[in-house]
């Protein structure tokens, strides 16, 4: 009898430790709560009209069709006995032999209640979606508004969070509003709109070389967004944001981007949770006492050069090949290895021909960073049809200043 | 001051009412409560995966944004008071010197409730998304479930109408289910699958000639469509539809296309209301005693050749030709002309390679009437780029045996 792998989590890391796996001599299980696998990198380009859902997403089953020793199941994790390796989800239990946990990350807000309320996440696609209504929403209202005070914060979008998450959406939504939703309402005062980036330390970008901080800062000025630094918020209750110093501003909408990205799924399981609320793991990403245990990605937590590794996509995959290489040592009765972190680089797009791009050492920025940015994401997207499906509709926006996708499609 | 035409609708009707008074000397707003026109033609492909929402959509202010008299408001129409010219709306009242009324149909459940609270319409976008979610999600639980014959029951979908909607939705199902959906699941037995077309009538296509009936029966047959004859429902409660005639059929899905749309905006506008709940229109469309007031459309009841018109696009779009026509000659002092219908022919797909088409008193079918129907589809649709992604799609879910959107993205 093989022996199963369990993996919770279809992301980057779940699903390369099931490919890893794909010829190892072992069964393998993935659960998700979702259907699909997320390319979230993009995420930010749905909640902007520029991406529909689809092409950034693609079918678990699709991708694990030709794998033989793959099989998918649609579930929601709500528990783990350690003792008898078993999961609790919400369609009844499943065995494990093996199991790695590359469950993520979820949104923190830090304590902020009225920001989880009355602001947006984004982390996934009914988030992404929830912003793109609102924002198209908002426009709405403020063409039938006569207050010129109500309509203004109507039109202010604050986005919280200067990593590249929140440096790419402030980009892209001033791009979406000013070249595209100008056209659409003449009859509104382009000037009414309000585009607010605010970071609580004092410059974008920090884990970029501060060169890259200010060349983000300066291209999203050119696009008139307000770049503010040392602006951390301290309420919202989606009407006005009130910020630590006292500022009060008046906003519709806030997006919650402000990073670090804390697990709750792993606290729930009973696991040990250390900083960040990730996992502390061995350097075999192995849990302490349960060699049969694997956390990868955001959920784990690991050092290197003293440094907590980044909650990214790269860290994920890099781990999941690390996690299905020991778990096939393991049941050869090998000994596992230690995972090492390889840094790909780092790269964020601010919009139309600019981007910040860090690469073994190299800062660059504008139209080299983004074509390196575009060939980048491309590559990543799996499938081809996704691949072209999302060149297409960059080209089509590039070329013709438009998105595709401004429908209001829910109540 | 320019008069100002209020067009209620932004379906075919109410779009082609717009564009085609864009040179008159009036004023246009054209509300409607979503912010989108729908080609409804290709709802059941969004149902059945086949496209996305957004490439049978177009946002209204995309279509109308180079005609300069022109003007669209997000909103509900709640009430009308001819006496003063006003619309009453869930944004505030709106003043017309000339009212057009495109407001459709509405799914009409011939009083089962039952059918009503579990069963799907296909109206709307969320509609066919919510169809879509279904499909895939009782694949998802059958896979889980041991029990054979709730298996069998969740993996029965029975859709009801053999119109045109329901013989195309049938078709589709029947491709997804058994061309993509049985190679995503390969443990379960694809023999557990059952499709009905349920058809009180004796026969399918009932506006088409009798030999395209047969032919689309023939083809449903051959896609293992069980198609039923003199099947009326009873009643459905979620787990098991009852027909009149006794008969039980387990089926966890169950698809109400069994046409005529009854309206029920124009009832509550307090306008009188005739067959099908339709509005009795002079043959120049206006309501008798406020010439002021035109109806088109799914809305609007005439009769032509002794039959009612039937409810379709190509009625509504040569009413709304009409409608704009008479407006102008009103608006200038002269006589309205009556509407005259010219039948441009019908078409139903029933899937690949196999359609059924009536044209010009020619009736054909097969591949030929399946070049038709793509060909006719793909003009009528808005806009250059959704044909191109439209035909994208198609050509790739053709040569490849395959669905981009098999996403289940709500909870």
């Amino acid at each position: 009898m093989k022996p199963t792998v369990v993996i919770v989590g279809a992301g980057f890391g779940g699903l390369r430790a099931a490919r890893a796996l794909r010829r190892a001599p072992v069964e393998v299980v993935l659960v998700d709560r979702h259907n699909y696998h997320l390319f979230q990198p993009l995420l930010y380009q749905v909640a902007t009209a520029g991406l529909e859902p689809e092409q950034i997403a693609r079918p678990v089953r699709a991708i694990l069709r030709r794998q033989t020793n793959a099989d998918f199941r649609l579930a929601d994790v709500t528990g783990l006995d350690v003792g008898r390796r078993e999961l609790a989800t919400d369609s009844g239990p499943v065995h494990y032999d093996y199991l790695v946990l590359a469950v993520g990350g979820e949104t923190n807000f830090f304590g902020l209640d009225s920001v989880r309320r009355h602001g947006f996440a984004l982390k996934d696609l009914p988030d992404a979606l929830g912003i793109r209504h609102q924002v198209l929403r908002s426009f709405e209202r403020a063409v039938l508004e006569p207050d010129a005070d109500r309509r203004r914060a109507l039109l202010t979008f604050v986005v919280v969070g200067g990593g590249p998450t929140g440096v790419e959406m402030a980009g892209a939504l001033s791009e979406l509003i000013r070249l595209v939703l100008a056209r659409d309402y003449p009859r509104l005062n382009i000037k009414d709109v309000r585009i607010l980036l605010l970071e609580a330390a004092d410059r974008l970008l920090g884990g970029f070389p501060p060169r890259l901080s200010e060349a983000a800062a300066r291209t999203l000025w050119r696009k008139m967004v307000e770049v503010r630094h040392g602006a951390a918020v301290a309420d919202y209750d989606g009407a006005a944001v009130r910020l630590r110093s006292g500022e009060v501003i008046p906003a519709g909408t806030l997006v919650w981007a402000a990073g670090a990205a804390a697990v709750s799924l792993t606290g729930r399981l009973g696991l040990p949770t250390g900083r960040q609320g990730r996992v502390a793991v061995e350097p075999t990403l192995q849990v302490r006492g349960h060699p049969e245990v694997f956390v990868i990605g955001d959920a784990a937590y690991l050092e290197h050069d003293g440094q907590p590794l980044p909650m990214m996509a790269p860290v994920a995959i890099q781990q999941a090949v690390t996690a299905a290489d020991n778990i096939t040592r393991l049941a050869r009765g090998e000994a596992p290895r230690a995972f090492r972190y390889r840094d790909p680089g780092t790269l964020a797009t601010i919009g139309r021909n600019a981007a910040v791009a860090h690469i073994r050492g190299i800062a660059f920025t504008g139209f080299p960073a983004w074509v390196v940015w575009l060939v980048v994401h491309l590559i990543q997207i799996i499938g081809f049809r996704n691949k072209l499906f999302v060149l297409l509709n960059w080209a089509w926006d590039y070329f013709f200043y438009e998105r595709a996708s401004r429908l209001i499609t829910t109540p």
